[in-house]
């Protein structure tokens, strides 16, 4: 067992750490893997309790999208979508554009950084065919991740991700001191009035160069699972319209139901004028990302090829037959296992029972939560070094795969888990944080 | 049938293209697709004649492929991959450092354009870490083409792919005035010497602030397959050393024996310091992208996590499972069926036939071959509009998918396509020359 976890230091470089912290703590060598539960090659089991970066949204091994890649693997794979099509992808393309009232045109990629590099292309593009060539800045939020690629990074305020790149990155502006929420109970959530203010005023100040703003709506994933106020979300779709600025929505952590409804944008009802999709796309199963723009937009570059309108992005796997298959195949889940209803259920269990293991330890503050997300930050009374770092570590040694950005200590787990399964997550996670966070 | 077309025009924009084009010319609706041929609802075939972008090497739904995705279904998907591994995973990272020398570490994403992010992001931040911080500038090859996203979009030389997004881009510069060949009997293959001092003066120029040179050895694929010396490739590879400029080699299109070995640095027997690879690393059945470094670069990372030096690049699907397993399969088709010799083969059944056809119709000229890869330009000689789309879609028409990039035309059909297939493809290109290049 060690010998193949030192084969995979030798050979793998992973995501997201530091490999030094790999050689202290050899990766989870796994066998398989169904509904919320992850089973190594040693048989012990963990929970996914961050659905595998907020992707599995329905579990592993789903039955009916296994049936999906099994029928399609059996007619074909993929084939160059520049100008072909097929029956699967159309009837997903229509799924998709039920999902808001207008944004009707799906273009198709893999990695979640390239539906967002697409929205902020196909923006700035724009502006140069209607001629608003001043328009070339973009902003976002504080606190953003939009993903690691050259622009998704631009558009990324952490600086743990952008920093090092900063010389070929453009500049962009970010909005300070928005309106976070502990939830939908907090005024501040229906009514932001009182902040708007400073906030309309740092708008107002890049008004005239901007093409496109970007938001996670609602909950900010890689910046610690914050939750911010769905009235200020609310004003700046208002904002953003009257200034002819399009807002960007990057829902491919928070789509489908992640936040209690289809869409987070939909807590807020409004429409944003790009609609990046990710992650459960496909329930986690492949590689697929899609951004959804209005018949507005596309018509804008829809001529005569000679015009030189074109939108030429494309990667090869865009409109990928297997991972397309995945996805239509969740739509059909999302119903059958009635996961709008659950969710809603699942929201009360994760809050009571992380309330539960903050009154026992004393170890957890700054609760928050918002459909199947609850998060809270680790009380660091004794000033211990990287503590999210360590008590993640002690929840996998117990059983629970959890990775706590910075302090920020948050469960995401599948949508449709298991009551049973969440009690053993709570023990695991309540015995990691009171080994932890104290000193003996 | 027709319904259906519509319905994908409704709600889909697809890649790489003007959609008033595919509303004149309807996208084909694949129903399925087994080795070079691709079957359509109404149950016409067409030949995949470019192997739908270059990545389906081994043709469509090759059975050892569709093996190990059925089992990988079996056991799981995917697990986020930050602190998991898998033994297909290890196996194939084992798999990929044997490619070359000393590229031993492997970093997984799945659209091409990321694998092409990765490196040149490790390449800046590896300067900021060494403390080289003038190193910023990243250079690239005239008619170039890396990618979509961001950076890769900046290093890539063709306007159509870039100019709309100046605003937003580093400046990057291209290197004029390449040694381009016809083939490997051309003498500036073997020896460029005669071009290499205004080569090296453009170069030296820019010395002083590159940190990486980026490069697809040998064939320029989206340029319009055009071939350069190898000698020029040694040549480049000696001076980046000489200079401490890492040299990263994009062999997304040209990996896995399309040029005819298995990398086209193997021609030049050179190693650069970042390999990218994608298409067919997986026999384009799924998205999967990988960027390969030394430990002289990885080791550089490689600290205590408070030192700040982690690499934190990261997408939810790197080390997709399925994606994986699917890779894994095609290092042992690629033996199994002995493709290194059927690409000698093809080499030579390639050039024969096209040119029977610049003999038989007088229209094709400059043209050039490696491996599995033929092209060649149309000769406008009346001076028709979009020539080379025109071929393209009445080739479509009589049942071979090719797609000319601007008025080059060419072939890079599956390294295992059969000759009668091969004679067909010659039969219909020949056709639609000779229907579309004059006017009668």
């Amino acid at each position: 067992m060690i010998k193949l976890q030192e084969r995979d230091l030798k050979h793998i470089w992973h995501p997201c750490g530091q490999m030094k912290d790999l050689a202290a703590n050899p990766p989870l060598l796994i066998k398989s893997a169904r509904g919320a539960l992850i089973t190594q090659e040693d048989g012990r089991q963990v929970i996914d309790a961050i659905s595998s970066w907020w992707c599995k949204s329905l579990g592993h091994g789903h039955p009916l999208i296994t049936q999906a890649l099994q029928a399609q693997l059996a007619q074909f794979e993929h084939v160059m979508f520049g100008n072909t099509t097929y029956t699967a992808i159309i009837e997903l393309s229509e799924k998709l554009a039920q999902l808001t009232p207008s944004l009707c045109k799906a273009s198709f990629a893999s990695d979640g950084s390239c539906a967002v590099e697409i929205a902020l292309k196909m923006s700035l593009h724009a502006r140069q065919i209607t001629g608003e060539t001043q328009r070339t800045k973009f902003m976002a939020l504080e606190n953003s991740y939009h993903g690691d690629t050259g622009l998704a990074m631009a558009v990324s305020d952490l600086g743990i991700y952008r920093l090092p790149y900063q010389a070929v990155l453009p500049n962009v502006s970010f909005l300070k001191n928005i309106p976070y929420v502990a939830n939908k109970l907090d005024p501040l959530w229906h009514d932001c009035s009182s902040m708007w203010p400073a906030l309309e005023q740092q708008l107002n100040q890049q008004a005239a160069n901007l093409t496109a703003i970007i938001v996670e709506p609602l909950v900010q994933g890689a910046g610690g699972m914050l939750i911010y106020s769905k009235d200020f979300l609310v004003r700046l779709r208002k904002w953003t319209t009257q200034h002819n600025i399009h807002l960007i929505a990057d829902e491919i952590m928070t789509g489908f139901y992640r936040t209690g409804l289809k869409l987070a944008c939909d807590h807020a009802m409004i429409e944003p004028d790009f609609l990046c999709l990710g992650k459960g796309l496909t329930n986690g199963v492949l590689p697929l990302s899609v951004t959804l723009t209005s018949n507005a937009i596309y018509d804008l570059f829809y001529d005569d090829f000679e015009k030189g309108k074109t939108f030429f992005h494309s990667h090869t796997h865009s409109g990928n037959a297997l991972a397309t298959a995945a996805a239509l195949a969740c739509f059909n889940a999302f119903d059958v296992e009635n996961i709008e209803q659950k969710v809603q259920t699942l929201e009360f269990t994760l809050i009571e029972l992380l309330q539960q293991i903050a009154t026992e330890t004393g170890y957890l503050t700054n609760i928050r939560h918002l459909g199947g997300i609850v998060a809270a930050d680790l009380v660091n009374a004794f000033d211990i070094s990287r503590l999210g770092y360590l008590v993640g570590q002690e929840a996998i040694k117990r059983g629970a795969l959890i990775r706590p950005i910075g302090n920020s200590l948050y469960w995401a787990p599948p949508l449709n888990i298991e009551y049973e399964t969440l009690l053993q997550l709570r023990d695991i996670t309540c015995d990691a944080i009171k080994t932890r966070c104290c000193v003996s």
